[in-house]
């Protein structure tokens, strides 16, 4: 006899009912790898009237979430229901019960991380989140258990699809902001509310889970900084392009060497002979560097109902095996070998700068010495062709400095009557 | 008291010293990763007195291998020795006894993976092997784990270091195949005797042990077409590089539709919008296709003592876990949806032929006469310019054909009187 393995599934939104699909399609190949068989019992929704693409077994609808903690066949909770407080609520009840909790929901950990996995260690509960960050990509895996041996130098990510196709479009069509956006929402790769991705939170979450995971502590979201993509131009696109870069939102969990953290989301020149600029559309991708691994990168596709279901699947594989082990292991383990966070202002980094000018002699010599006075040095700089109706543009790479040294330095250039309208300045990542 | 999990480690080569090393490197961190304490316990070496890079511990020393089995203390093994037939021995004779096996010997795996894994599973032993594939990739534990959901459509691989650094000095700097090797080697990146690496059989093995995980039986070496990188010239690199392509050493694991399975390794034309074409150096990826995750692609040091100590070490953290709970995962797992190879000849795929002609009027005809006739579609031809000493080159792109078709019909163009030196047939890639 086969051991069944009962599931409570809350949500039947894209990713829940990609899960229970997916469960049935290849069943009999999941009973032959896992030796279980993973039956849903129970599936509670928001709005079971609700009209849905796939439709939700009747026989399955539990009355509401808490019923799937009050089922006794339910042994593991999967949480997809989206949203924070519920979730929340379902999370630590289930935890409580003894529940295994599979959970894609970035958001909440990214909130409240720090409660949940000190309750899930306290109740002795396993909790995973494989599809909480890049979807279908297994990076919680790997940094959990296949670079164990590790600590982590660094992690960098391209971590949100939509933000990716957008600029993968800008770069290859030369379309605007607005353009690529409401092609994205076109094709399916955008939300009618695209906000959290194009003004990089989405990402943000992920990078707070990464470094969590590589670091052993929870940072809080106000620390971190996040900037997104809005106000990319064509234009920077372009000259970056002639400099031999494409701009990525990226996400950079870096140790320091002084023991601190730096955890951001930022628009990045990524030179084009490192991996991550052959990134396009709406794939994801994560460089980890470790101490003992060296350089590996992981790809794949980070969001979609599929992708997505089959990250949730390998947790419940994982969840199967949980059941019977010694519950000593609980998805994260807060190892603490760091545990500050770096303010932003204090990062150092190589920065493109591009102004808007007035085109005459003269100009370069007040903004080098804005520069100058403040130590921070010059490596290159062009004066790129612009189109019509462009403001003449000065571009300047600006050696390592720190970010709350060239914001200052940023503002009294700001201020100089020759130079115009909003620059632009994004961090400069290294070639590998 | 934090437990203690007490490993025998056969061999303190490369690995094996990367593997002590780092273990005592990051010992703390991977205490609190995973709350065990993973110590080396005995060493075995065939020559104790050889003289070392990293100085072997007089304590730990065991007389022969045989002692890692008697000792009670020793719970986990780690072959790490080379060779066939006494890491056979170990293994079989570990597994005998109950005792976990870690090992990353590919050759040992692709030739009697069936014999030791069918022992495993009746003794209810793991047997871990991340080690064996792609050094610090930990492609085993994503194929096994994170795409346990997923019925795989395809894998595709650079899992040679030496022949891709070989290839991409070339294709670089356009040196020969002899001047790149004598170069790999002088960067440590290829062996006194690099046969293995350049001949293709090294790729071979690990093409083998992943179709083995990725379709559930163990394919037969005599059967799997294996194709090394000797004789690529700088001219096929060039005209290659004129289409779009670049020339990559490729594992091929695929399913094929009416249920059997291709695996073969190939040097290939990778077109280069193919992230895969990207991958320089000695740098390896493995692209996965999953029917529930889709494109997935992994990336990073295929070979080196600490890449590929770092895999060994995750195979211990498992094994640490795996020694306290139920035996019923054996890190191999025949699932037998598949089980029939598909013979080399019968794969149907485009190709690059580029012959060695006479530079006058009708060769063109005759060879595409001869094509014609055996109903083999040409996608474009190209007349490169060819350097000086070279022969007049002609480069066909063939459509979709089977190998053997494409073969027989070469045997006939080799036999016409305008063609002349070795031609060159190489697989043709998509572009994703």
């Amino acid at each position: 006899m086969i051991r069944e393995i009962g599931i409570g599934l809350a949500g039947f939104g894209t990713v829940g009912a990609g899960v229970f699909l997916n469960l049935e399609k290849n069943r009999a190949l999941l009973r032959e790898r896992i030796g279980r068989d993973l039956i849903v019992r129970k599936i509670a929704v928001k709005d079971p009237s609700k009209k849905r693409p796939v439709s939700l077994p009747p026989a399955l609808l539990a009355a509401n979430w808490r019923e799937l903690l009050d089922d006794p066949a339910v042994q593991v909770v999967v949480e997809l229901m989206g949203g924070i407080e519920e979730p929340r609520e379902l999370i630590l009840e289930a935890i409580r019960r003894g529940k295994i909790v599979v959970t894609g929901n970035k958001a909440l950990l990214a909130e409240h991380g720090a409660e949940i996995f000190q309750l899930a260690t306290e109740k002795r509960v396993p909790v995973f989140y494989e599809a909480a960050v890049a979807g279908g990509i297994p990076i919680i895996k790997a940094v959990r258990e296949a670079f164990v041996a590790n600590h982590f130098l660094r992690v960098r990510g391209i971590i949100n699809g939509t933000s990716n196709y957008i600029l993968t479009r800008m770069a290859e069509s030369g379309l605007d902001f607005a353009s690529a956006l409401a092609e994205a929402q076109a094709a399916g790769y955008a939300e009618a509310d695209p906000t959290l991705d194009v003004n990089g939170w989405d990402a943000g979450h992920k990078a707070i889970i990464l470094a969590s995971l590589a670091y052993g502590f929870w940072v809080p979201s106000k620390d971190v900084l996040v900037e997104g993509i809005e106000s990319i131009t064509p234009g920077d696109i372009r000259f970056a392009a002639q400099l031999g870069y494409t701009i990525k939102l990226l996400g950079f969990i870096d140790a320091c060497l002084d023991g601190s953290v730096e955890v951001s989301v930022q628009p990045s020149l990524v030179p084009d002979e490192n991996i991550l600029a052959s990134v396009r559309g709406v794939f994801n991708a994560i460089a980890v560097r470790g101490d003992v691994v060296g350089d590996a990168l992981f790809y794949g596709r980070g969001a979609g109902q599929d992708p997505t279901a089959s990250s949730v699947i390998s947790d419940l594989a994982d969840a199967a095996v949980a059941l019977e082990a010694p519950r000593d292991s609980f998805g994260f383990i807060p190892h603490a070998l760091y545990g500050k966070l770096r303010p932003a202002d204090e990062v150092v980094s190589p920065f493109y700068l591009r102004l808007g000018v007035d085109d005459k002699p003269g100009v370069l010599a007040r903004i080098a010495g804005v520069l100058g006075e403040a130590g921070i040095g010059i490596s290159s700089v062009i004066q790129p062709e612009t189109n019509e109706g462009e403001l003449a543009a000065l571009v300047l790479m600006i050696h390592d400095a720190p970010r709350g040294r060239v914001l200052s330095a940023l503002q009294k250039i700001r201020a100089l009557d020759c130079v115009h309208g909003d620059p632009a300045l994004y961090r400069v990542e290294a070639a590998a």
